[in-house]
């Protein structure tokens, strides 16, 4: 029987693995940490998932500490690179409710008009000068460049952005009130997707032909 | 080891399909939606159960729209006809705090004094007069006939009830801030439970042969 | 302007005393504690109300110890004497999320079927033998007799009810998870209010002659 | 005394209507309801402002009432008259958790790209047919039309849009799990507010040419 | 089909017991009511976890029973006997939000300095007399001796200690508003650990002699 | 009328300022922001206050932007120099759920054991190589050295420390999910507060001599 038992353990934890299980929360936790079981590899699944935790005599200090800010991260067309860190690439934040990005900018480049859905967001600028704003819910806008060694608060959910208008790259930590705040970044969530272009072009006001070059350039590069 | 993984999962699902799985809960989201996975069936646990995710890929639109409250559904003794929708009957809602009810009420029909536990209600009369109230902490009634297009809110779990006092069936549609509300009938609660006898006779200062018809009119048609 | 802040501060703690403010809620606490400031009398306030804080440093030991359940309350025709503890009578408990009651019933004495909208019950037997129990959101009722020393826990939202089966007064001790639980009693709530007759005669299934006897029996003793 | 209480509790309401005070929060009730006092004139402060309770004496059914959405609004440019309900116009709704908008839109017209940062929507359809969609945060649209009767939900924090294409009016009920949810309409936040020309030109790939006409378009009829 | 889906069902309950499972929250519930599965016995993984619930139809009222606090427990050296409750010995809490503990202590012992991370505390003393208090974030005590039938509430996540300064042993029965509300005894946690010995010789300003003293008297008497 | 009013606003608003008002909680906000009104001077209540917002027009880009970590501040006995950003130093993240804190910590120096009872952080090295650890609430250390642009996470409520174990100054940014997430320094709660002597002797097994030390070192300074 206890034989049995080890076998299916280990078919199960499988089965989460892979299956994206979940219905994972934000709320007090009810229990110190909860170290998602790391032996089967990384998590790639598409939305973060919550796993089964690690026996606590499993649990190490490695578990607790991040590394993989050290560097920057991978820059888009846009100069941006953002490396966002969550459960899924740090499992020591599951159910402990705050994750955090580090994101560099080129010279000039930008972080588009993007906007978390579950979170508020505090940016520290640890190099760089930065113009940095958000757009309340009555379309104001509150933007201006800060330096090195400041702070700026997006509030949860609304729309913010970033440019580097210094001389030198720029780098930013920002961290979350949430283990997933989730990013919707606006020019691909409209023109990368499947919206019906009559809208769209009644939407912006755009010619079709402006919304079909719209469309192509933010277009997926590869099929999904 | 592959193949193994694979056939575990099927595994594995199933038995969260069919053991009501699940401590869920209604905070903020951790992702942006999260399907159960529908391809075992109809969800006919007795108490709202939690699933694994559906892979990203597999989930559609349809999935995020529910057509079962186009029509009424069937009527009870008092003339009422309730289609609650949570998860169990629209997988979409799961994990997004929200979910609701169509009611349909005879003329002359009534919604049966009844609470959700963990929910207020906005209830919207799509069609018909409803005479409409609830009982608030302190027993003080908050009632009135309200008409098609206007709105009465029930907050959370207070005792409340409808009556269509018009001339032709009554419609509304009631939507709650939980994704599992939760109903307690009032006289069923009471006299179509084994609560023992003579609590019930204190409780209402009812004679036992009286409490004995009461019981005999609510008590469950079909054993369970 | 020292002088006329002092003035104005003593002018607008009055005028939250006397006029139900506020917004109230059973989040996490953001600051170790808040008592309201007690100097302006006991809060008789219909509803619960949420006051300023005193100054840190007129906070004392004494903010934090309530004595006021060592004995029993007045007891009601039933048979209970329940001594509710929230911070309308206890001021410390103000933004900690939780409150209590001492509930005395006399030998064959009830505590009515009731349910608290707001919080889950863990009701400790002090003394006496108590037949305790609740019901579901399926009608199904879990009660039995619970003895000196013994804990029942009562779900959130869920109708329950007690009655002394013993040979000598009982004492329960209930605590709550929130700081304004809230309750509603039953037999009050339906027929000492005041719904539409004939929507009572149709969810009970008693003629108008018996609601009229219900009606006179649970009718408030005293005018609003 | 008491006359100078009487006084100053008229001042400090004042006060409060006028500074759009508070911290407001959609955790759970404390209490049954809290009605903002209404004597002092319509609530038009820019943020929703939680106000003091009326007395519960004072409090009565119409409270908890709301006969506004009957009708449609005005429509705007795009065909879309929306009318969001929360307490500023039902103060009743204060401190529930809810709140709810009628949505009409002409034939041909739209509702156009927009989020809500902090609820899910639950969208009936009272009459029409609505082509209606969102985004994920993967850029992957989940979108079709449907018709009346028929309900869709737009999980908290992501885009989504409406267009109606049928060949009549079209009439939504929209409800979420916030009192106040807030909406941020994407073609006015960037091109309507004062985000520097150069990060839109970068964000979108457009000419300033092009970016200068977007935000003629979406610029504010009138001052602030 | 059906043989396999009952045998797996039974296989994954297994692999969730002994995994500690678990995104545990404390918010508020979506269903009446979750007991984990108590047929493969006592629960004893190093954190709490959160398991399948029973079916509803395997769910007694027994569940919501518990008799363990009849008795004192085992007593400490410093002459505590505390047996905490939560959902690994009374399952029925599961969900619910509340846990409670008895603690007995003996004339002269004490229950040292700790807090519970997730939770306030109630504490009824059932008999005895106790000198109760706890520190706030200020470093000010609110400490006074307490009496058979008085109540001392300590807040959230703060420091504080009991000590029986009567002449009979005490009893007191703490409740808490998370079903997993934590302990840190502070005296243990910091000389019974590893931490680094010069930062405790710095952090308190002993010498080696003196660290080393202490660190021995709080070793874990038996290795993990 | 419109006079009286104004006056009346500035009254209000003076006695929210030093009447350390408020029903503080840290759950999702139901508006963009509030930034309480400054004009009243800095805001020094020994506990966190909320206070009216100001109004939205009133509301610059400044009170989103925080410029007071770009330098350390002032170095305790043990090498620890910290500034900790709530809404009492930035209005701004008032009712946003996030607060941070810079800390400095000189070559050898240490932050002592301490914990946040109301928030996870995580801690992010600015520059230098730092000891750091927290303990679970089974004893257990988890503590490494982390360098520079590395990240530790302290789960919310348990004890933690750090300590400078490099040659040159460290700098650490903590964020906080708590607008205030509050502090409880162990050696100071413990012997700068009044617990009874005999309580702390025997829960550390110190003499009577000992604990006076001990009480002698971390006795505050100067009066309150």
């Amino acid at each position: 029987m206890k034989m049995l038992t080890k076998l299916t353990l280990l078919f199960a934890i499988f089965s989460f693995d892979y299956t994206a299980t979940t219905l994972a929360s934000d709320p007090d936790p009810v229990q110190d940490f909860c170290i998602p079981n790391p032996r089967f590899g990384p998590i790639r699944t598409p939305h973060l998932t919550i796993l089964p935790c690690k026996n606590s005599s499993d649990v190490t200090t490695d578990d607790f500490v991040f590394s993989g800010v050290r560097t920057a991260g991978n820059f888009t067309e846009t100069g941006l690179a953002a490396k966002p860190v969550n459960p899924a690439t740090f499992p020591g934040l599951n159910t402990l409710g705050m994750s955090f990005v580090r994101a560099d900018i080129k010279v000039g480049g930008i972080n588009p008009p993007h906007f978390h859905p579950r979170a508020t967001e505090i940016a520290y600028v640890v190099q760089g000068s930065v113009y940095s704003g958000f757009v309340d819910s009555g379309n104001r806008v509150f933007a201006k460049t800060i330096e090195q060694g400041e702070v700026m608060v997006f509030p949860r959910g609304l729309v913010h952005f970033q440019m580097n208008v210094g001389d030198k790259p720029a780098t930013i930590f920002g961290s979350f009130n949430s283990q997933n705040p989730g990013t919707q970044k606006i020019p691909s969530a409209l023109f990368g997707s499947e919206i019906k272009e009559d809208l769209l072009e009644k939407a912006f006001g755009l010619s079709p032909r402006q919304i079909g070059v719209m469309k192509r350039r933010f277009v997926p590069k590869s099929a999904r």
